[in-house]
């Protein structure tokens, strides 16, 4: 697995961000609260609030420039759509109030595992922001369920890869993305295979090394938050 | 599981085509053989064929009219790019030639899993178009590796639901897509839990039952293609 | 003239439906009902409803396919403004009361006359709606004025030809649309020679015999609608 | 009938252009001649050229503003295809040679009959544009298949009108569009009764009052183009 | 300097208008009041008005035919920002009251100098329209600050050349436009070497001939407008 | 003045690249060289090479959130023009030979100046890549007229002030922005007052404090390039 680093409150005046670094793969995440609902909680008069994502690389993020229409694409949206389904399941959105957090993932530099990384920086960003809201005592009970955290993990041939890079992941035949919480429980499994096929045993080893993967980085997740303590629901 | 209806040839005109209906969702899923591959092919000078799927709702599809505009987003998209991933995983694309088959995906009436449908719908479009290209001897050994077939499985509240209606998905906890081979090997796998978390326990009696599922339906498709005999690889 | 054949209530969930038949040209006519009117009509503060169409080809209704992005073209909202027009002549707006029927009309298969088929599925699907209205107490009068229906007529060479199909299309001089009410009066002709005249007498030729068409027509939508005994206004 | 002003040449350096007035109306018709033919015409390998047409109106050229983005919308394209389509009747594509002409009507001020004034000033430039190019030998006989016209028609109550201002249109039941050669034959007839309907008597009445009015403005273009005497074929 | 042409009331229908000339640079300029304003100033709650431009370039304005879609680019943008910034500076949005005035500058001929023509003829609508309001006692005071002209001046070679032609435009190494008001003061100086570097001596040469072309252009104005005596703040 | 730091080589994969900040704002410049020529150029058959930009603003640079769809407006093509002409000043296009460096400006944190640290920051972007070019021998002459720097400098009530934040921006009477060469001639003014005037003597004042601000800042841009030594045209 690459090394991860943390760069906490990277923009000091949004609610909560960093920059999160796996390996060479750099992603600036950034979360905005806004105290509006989406008109779909309007409508329902539901008295909850809402946990949102997007997505987008930047022109040189990869080795060669992409122009910027066609970043924005379908595999961005679904992306999108991954990172807040993921990042909704630790949050309690009736705690929340009914307010919109919004997590913006934009891939400085991406060497595999972009969307993990979204993730796994998301959290960060999210948490700070929750925090920042507990503090102002805009909520009353903090609403994070829970650590989570996301890898991908897949087959090269015979030989099973955690967290790969773009290398890896080009000539990979399967291709997975777990996320998990910290209690082991599953939120997403996303298993590939591009032209290929993989047995119930691949799953079950794939899914075996993304848990030990997940530890690892909701290590450095509780390490870079240990500061704020803020990962207890109370 | 829910009623399977298979209408084969539906447009005579077109290369392979068929009206799934699976209970009360129908999608019309039409193959269109092009001979030429996209620029992404060709720039690698590969000597070998495409298959491409998109996916998209009609406006009354569902219960309420959903504006034309709206219906083109990012989770028809999402579903495009599934539906031609999976079914590029039962197709050799070298012995295809230098030609792409596109899998149109139309929905005509939707009550739940019109995901799986159209990949259920698809093959069989997919295996007719393949058949007229063998018959006209455009391609010498028949370039399918097997049968191929998908379900939707979830749990609502404690009890685990196979292909779920509309009704169903909107109130479960947890939703997973699989899709498989006849020969049981797996070639995607997407468990989500919009809000919740699953444990490995619960993923393995879902794709235990997403399995029997699955061979239900490729019995369906295979008495559907029974008299083009055309589902060996030779 | 072409053999019509219309499948009654083909989307049973929506308000009035039918799969109609023109020879090989197949189209989805669907009515909903929608309780507001739109901002035109709300600005004028006039008591009464609205009907609009939207007419929509299928990727591969056409013998080539054509893409999802080319079929949203100026030929497609010009025939969506035509079926719009002509089912708004055999309606009573004021008697609607304060509501929206969209008539969509998605061109399964293509071979000529999707826009006369599609006015006259679209009166069907029309029909229906309003029945359901009816009955439900929602509307006092029955709000339709006739029945109508639209054929094709056009000349290939000096011999007429009503209900061209797509190859007579094609190598016609003069194509005409005509729509007309059960007493024979005249909603919409529309006369075009591509890159040639025609004369008065031409004109009138082609109206004559537009006009046994369309009685024919009627008979079949009569037929269709026998059971619900609806055409009657009042 | 409205009064018709025609300001030949209002931009020298275009292959053909006038200023057309029609009563308040106003349309600026440009026609550029470019050497390249569209790629179908290109793909069928016909040795022809093409004539296009483009209608905008101007943001104030209706009494309110219209922004730009509004007035890009399904009626500009309905009526840019009805102007080409009618122009290409009166030219010999063939006798044109391998070039495109497009013609560009601007509708500097709008007060009804825009559609019309776009194509009797659109056969202006035509004309002065074919001129130019037989002038400069590029073409050698004169493509011209003779004059065309177009007007207005329609019924205002019982009382018929012809060449209808936007204050008559939009009190009308009926309105007609005509296209006509000068030798009578028709081009192009677009009767639409928006709510009503109109019988074969009202038609023919119509028809004929177009065929005074057309006279009339044909012998304004006559006038118009007289020193250039260009309007005979060779 | 090149001859300008002012034909005021070009749209009798619009609140203020001209056809603009300089040279053969011809742009139809148009004011138009609506007594509402943009949703920014609401929000802010200030009790003032708004002015904005729209600035468009038409088709074969130019010695070569553009694609009405290639017209709407960046530049375009960039020089309708600038309009309507440097018009805002001769306007009293206090006084002007909660309404919006929006110039449109459509370039008919572009032979150089549209941004600044844009600007001249524009400033004749605006006060046309300002003239209008004042005369229907809408405004009690009239919101003019002062007469304000654009001219562009650059350097061929060694040689400075004042309104540039866009023959001169195109080979000139440095271009700058400036906008003055009538007693000396700049609203706005523009001054761009494509490729090329200017001297601070250079900038000020430039200016001093700007300021005298400014002066000739401000007469011309103050002519056209003298039968309306608006141009004095009272 | 505010500070400024440049963090060289940000990207290594990038051709050339840094995060330039100025003050708060903080911009990502990187340099992006293809060995292809715009077809304008192509088509001209020049022996030379090209220099575009890109400047965006990301979601959340501003202290309040800004939609994607939102940032991708006019003024953001504005700067990216005004960024790439001013850079294509400093370079020798025929020397460079025939490739296309691109130059992405994306703005991580905006608080006034974005513009001017995005022309700073982008001139080392376009050095490092230079460099990288010469290092390979791919050009034989390196390039580099000179150094080149931007600045902002407005009036704050009767307060000139230099390099203007966010906050001074808003209440700014008028803002100007200069960009010189290390030569002290100009390469773009562009003096804007928003809804007011200034004298000369005002632009001659801000022009002298421009010149010594671009003075330190080309002082930084040599410190940060020192190792490189590659400022000097051989």
């Amino acid at each position: 697995m690459r090394k991860i680093t943390i760069e906490k409150n990277y923009l000091p005046h949004a609610e909560g961000s960093c920059m999160f670094s796996l390996g060479d793969t750099k992603v600036l995440c950034v979360a905005t609260v806004e105290e509006k609902v989406p008109p779909f909680i309007e409508a329902e008069k539901k008295d909850q609030g809402w946990l949102t994502a997007e997505y987008s690389m930047m022109p040189r993020s990869c080795n060669e420039r992409i122009s910027r229409k066609k970043l924005q694409n379908g595999r961005a949206q679904e992306i999108s759509r991954l990172i807040g389904r993921a990042l909704r399941a630790c949050v309690d959105l009736e705690q929340l109030g009914k307010r919109t957090i919004t997590i913006d993932c934009d891939v400085i530099r991406a060497d595999g595992g972009t969307r993990t990384a979204s993730i796994n920086g998301g959290f960060i960003a999210l948490v700070l922001a929750l925090k920042k809201l507990h503090e102002q005592r805009l909520i009353k009970t903090f609403p994070l369920k829970g650590y989570l955290a996301a890898i991908s993990v897949g087959f090269v041939g015979d030989e099973m890869v955690l967290d790969l890079s773009a290398k890896e992941d080009n000539i990979a035949d399967i291709d997975m993305n777990v996320v998990m919480m910290d209690n082991g429980d599953l939120v997403e499994v996303q298993g590939t295979a591009e032209g290929h096929t993989f047995s119930k045993k691949d799953l079950d080893e794939m899914l075996k090394a993304a848990k030990k993967g997940i530890e690892k980085v909701i290590k450095e997740q509780k390490k870079a938050l240990d500061n704020v303590q803020c990962y207890n629901v109370q």
